[in-house]
């Protein structure tokens, strides 16, 4: 394909007018200001639009698509007790793939090449991951609280397995990670555990961390006054490649421990707002120069993938939240949204327009009457766009959303079985396990 | 119009499926589960729609359209006098009248029916709002720190003038105002005169009021020790009909005066969030019973007009704030998006989907990837939906915006001239007066 006569975010994050970009197999082959003598195929009419580095999720549940909209307003504990784990106990593996699958319509749809991806089943997220067509690293996560060790949980022969048949699968598309869920929800001896298997295997992990202040002062208790984060590097967690989702309550010593260790901080604004965990201190990471990815956590906590407006939040809690207008520019929002993600997941040639580089791309529609005038593209896109502008996002080459279609799914079929897997379950759970919790 | 098989939110913001409401002139004349015998002319069918009342914004300053991302991520005073005051002191009542058109295109564009305006002239405000189509209660704002007296003022003699054309326009959809800019810009005399003014024609007023830390700090020093809200209560401004826009920096005792009044609390989360104002203690406004109605502030500081986007910081901001997720119920949210906005302006038979109400009204397509499965309608709206989910916005019956159209409005020709105003004082400030502020 070539995007002809488009404006585009350049790897700078700078706009620039009138640019050719053509794309080749799964790569940027060409970018400049004039036609290439070349054909790359279909083109592409850029006008009103703008091509960006696609977005990359840093943290996400996809599968939790099934659960959006179930329960809001009710304190934390009562919305993961009284709804989300009973719903939890009754999901199958085709449940976790066809909400899987929701959720990368999703991502499409909003512009999200890839993503970090964290949930219960390793098989059936890998499959949902390999036919959606997104770049994804994935786990199923490890909590667990008794003595049983690690090596000998069904969870470690899952990772393994799931290493064996898809680590690396579609030229590097598909990565496995291992997880550790949280200090709260493991052992010092799991915890150690997962790190020692992450290395073994020259893998990474993600974790959540230091999500909300309770967590961190029961952690201070249990484990020698120790913050989480750094529990969590004393465990050897942050000796290989590792994310960490939320890192809400954290002071400059955490701060160092992460920089010191190349961890990528996934924050999580809406999210962190919704459930009342707090906001993360991104300017200080950034100053920290900690790397600093966006991720949407699930969407029952969200409740949607919309990147451009978790990149809005992301941006403007941190102006909130400093009493400093000047903190976090239009770039570094964009950059948070994009190449951060990439290279959280060690991709060195992905998340930047750039010649070379792997063609995730997002194109925007800009002809929106809230877009104009154009001082600035870059402004309006990080301060006025909508999420629904996107009109193409394109994964290693291909299409996958494009103007409303999925040229590679099956949506009215995910649909379809979501509704029936949340109907079937809303049925068994009122039937016998969840006392009345009405919706206020 | 017929509205036919829709979901609706009803009077008490309850979902109900599959009702029907007909539109006669300006009314809704018909609700109920089924199809009326009489005929309501066109009908529309309501399959994946929702019928919600149109959204009130408590809070614009329209014209401010034309400076969309002009300087961003600068300090609050670099902004307004590097920026926004050179700017303005180029326009033309024409830049204005245009400016407000382009806001009002924007405003239905995002389901919004009415607004609070507030800019710097009388008649070219009230021409663009006549000829938009839209209900607004408008005024230019009173900003002046000199001896002269406020009646001696043109602007006095312009508020008079704009009462006798405009006030109650077309069987009430305009309404014209007073308008005190904010303590900080007015002396002690004319606040007591605005206040005279306003009760002496029996109107109201829009005032900015506890916007920043600094200006409540300002002026206790200057009026023996007040806040704002007690100030401007001491100099009559809230014995009448009174919205105050902003109150981010209240006390308890501003919170009593507020209620003891029944001033209308105008927050604009965003706007307080992006000029790092802080956060508006929207939870205690509503325990004590104020009406707080959601404004969108100008989109210079924004930027944009997109009313689900602002019920969502709205709504978010105060769970991240409180540290209490069960605060501000969806039903509380839609409710200061539009009934709260409507009773700000005394438009008593506003603001909800009731019989025998103005037909004012938005459609939202709900069948979106983003929007499945459903548990709660309600939930997915405000915590799920997209702004451009808006396919429909009715004003007193008329239908002002429909799948992408303008029936009313000249679109291209508003974004033509508003083009043309941004590049002729770009010109002139780049030319004289204005030293370089990249935007970083």
């Amino acid at each position: 394909m070539l995007f002809k006569d488009i404006t585009i975010v350049d790897e700078e994050f700078k706009i620039k007018e009138h640019m050719y970009v053509g794309v080749k197999d799964d790569r940027i082959a060409y970018l400049a200001e004039t036609m290439p003598s070349e054909s790359f195929g279909e083109e592409y009419d850029g006008k009103n639009k703008l091509l960006i580095p696609a977005f990359y999720n840093a943290h996400s549940h996809l599968a939790m698509c099934l659960m959006r909209g179930y329960g809001e307003n009710l304190p934390l504990m009562t919305w993961l007790q009284g709804r989300i784990f009973p719903f939890e106990a009754h999901l199958t593996p085709d449940d976790i793939y066809y909400g899987t699958m929701l959720g990368i319509a999703e991502m499409l749809r909003f512009g999200i090449a890839g993503t970090e991806d964290m949930y219960l089943n390793y098989d059936a997220q890998a499959r949902a991951l390999i036919d959606g067509g997104v770049k994804a690293r994935y786990a199923a996560s490890v909590a667990w609280m008794d003595n049983t060790s690690y090596f000998d949980l069904p969870i470690y022969k899952d990772a393994l397995e799931s290493i064996a048949k898809y680590n690396n699968y579609d030229n590097g598309r598909i990565k496995t990670t291992f997880s550790l869920h949280a200090e709260y929800t493991s052992t010092e001896a799991i915890a150690k555990a997962v790190a020692q298997a992450a290395a073994d295997n020259g893998s990474s992990i993600h974790v959540h961390a230091a999500e909300s202040q309770g967590e961190v002062d029961i952690c201070r208790q249990r484990h020698q006054r120790r913050s989480p984060i750094r529990y969590l590097s004393d465990c050897g967690i942050f000796d290989v490649p590792t994310v960490a989702a939320h890192c809400v309550h954290i002071d400059d010593h955490d701060i160092e421990i992460l920089k010191e260790h190349n961890v990528t901080v996934a924050t999580c604004p809406k999210s962190n707002a919704k459930l009342s965990s707090g906001i993360c201190p991104v300017t200080s990471l950034l100053e920290a120069g900690v790397n600093v990815a966006i991720g949407t956590d699930s969407v029952a906590s969200n409740n949607n993938l919309n990147m451009i407006e978790e990149m809005r939040f992301f941006n403007l809690l941190q102006k909130a939240e400093t009493l400093d207008p000047t903190v976090i520019t239009p770039e570094q929002t964009l950059y948070a949204a994009t190449r951060a993600g990439a290279l959280s997941q060690q991709r060195e040639d992905c998340g930047l327009v750039k010649e070379g580089f792997k063609a995730d791309l997002t194109v925007i529609d800009v002809d929106q009457i809230y877009m104009k005038p154009v001082y600035n593209m870059l402004n309006n896109l990080i301060y006025a766009a909508s999420g629904n502008d996107v009109v193409l996002t394109m994964v290693d080459g291909k299409v996958l959303y494009k103007d409303g279609e999925y040229p590679c799914m099956d949506i009215e079929r995910i649909i379809y079985e979501c509704e029936k897997s949340r109907a079937r379950i809303l049925g068994a759970i009122n039937a016998v396990d969840v006392p009345d919790l009405s919706v206020k």
